[in-house]
């Protein structure tokens, strides 16, 4: 059995908010060992300080491109960029994010999310006692599929794949090729009792005690898969685009 | 608040079993109105007897197969085969299951996923009176990011996608870029607590009553971005490969 709930009561988040503190206090004294809080990059980000003024905001995407995955303009004019972010995230507009931000801003993520659950993820086990896992989460686009998922950038004090090794399915035979990434699944998790009108940034996960340990286990940055062996490091048209560029320099 | 649990009690199921009956007799009276249901792709498939005998795994994948993406070969000879299937899904093997199937035998996915899970959702409505949602779920691995998240590949009764527009952010600001796939994220949720190792192939996802609604809503095809809309519609290397030989093709 799994209980997912928002944490009530975290209100505006400003630069440099201590938010070990904010969801301390919004928890109270409910959490226990076991438990996996889902954080909203978001907060982090603005905890963190990282506004940019709005009128950078071209600026502020390729400063935090490392390279450009994939771009299309459409007949209208308006251009899709998805890049890689100097965090090796491939996403669109490198996680600079416009909503929910103060009028003429926009945010960055955090400058190591990773870094950044470790330290809510030690924060809160010290003052409340609880072991807890901290998952920090973005909302990003996938290929082949519309829409969104939240999806984790950030861990601490959490396993974020299962290990299968070992185990065997029904018929007893070895589970080895499946690798299910469980930090992008309790983020997403989270996203269905934070919702993205609210003011909810914070999900707490009961019942995946199993998955939490200590705090310096890999983090989210291991999920992202190398360039060099993706099969979809660039987009199809620019890749197409380079095999033809490369055949016209062989003449 | 989310409640997600896995229905204990189902079997191992075979051809031509009835899945209401299993999933309502697993049930017994729990089930209320606005409860979605996970159900794993591997027990629809084996209900409507999509097993193929596993010396035809090769012609299986070929047979299902709609699209070569992205192949890969190994130096030691292991090929990796990324595809479109029928159903428009692009993952590796075409869906055909090797894992927890009879030995001897491979399992196709499900002829229609939308349709058999209307008549899941239909038949568990009659049967209950509740007005349940159902998605049924496959394990599948992504671009960019290492390991399997549990996704929706078929749905009923649910909104796949939550509709934001006409929504705010906390600024007032609207949010109609974001366009959150909630059944993939429900499908991730359902895989915490089924579990690949065991026999729990059923979970229920309690708390999201809001995005359940009539049998006729867009099933999870409406989630398969179409490949004339898609920059990853083929591998890099793929692309790069097809590019140079334009160029060559136009000496």
């Amino acid at each position: 059995m799994l209980t997912v709930w928002a944490l009530d009561g975290i209100g505006e988040v400003h630069d440099g908010d201590d938010l070990v503190a904010l969801i301390a206090d919004a928890a109270g004294d409910t959490l226990r060992d076991g438990d996996i809080l889902v954080v909203t990059s978001k907060i982090v980000s603005k905890a963190e300080g990282r506004f940019v003024t709005a009128s950078d905001r071209e600026d502020a995407i390729t400063a935090e491109t490392v390279r450009v995955v994939a771009t299309r303009t459409t007949p209208a004019g308006h251009t899709t960029r998805i890049v890689e972010n100097r965090l090796g995230i491939i996403g669109a507009a490198a996680g600079v994010d416009a909503s929910n931000t103060p009028e003429g801003t926009v945010l960055l993520l955090p400058v190591d999310p990773d870094a950044s659950a470790r330290s809510i993820a030690k924060g809160l086990r010290q003052r409340t006692g609880a072991a807890v896992g901290v998952i920090i989460s973005d909302t990003l686009g996938r290929a082949w599929r519309e829409g969104q998922t939240d999806t984790a950038i950030g861990a601490a004090g959490v396993h974020v794949f299962e290990d299968m090794r070992g185990k065997t399915d029904a018929e007893g035979r070895p589970l080895s090729v499946t690798m299910p990434c469980v930090a992008d699944e309790i983020a997403a998790t989270g996203d269905l009792v934070k919702g993205k009108a609210a003011r909810l940034p914070v999900a707490v996960v009961r019942g995946r005690a199993d998955l939490v340990g200590e705090l310096d286990l890999p983090g989210a940055r291991s999920i992202i898969r190398p360039a060099e062996r993706d099969f979809f490091h660039l987009g199809a048209e620019e890749s197409w685009k380079q095999g033809y560029a490369a055949a016209l320099a062989e003449r």
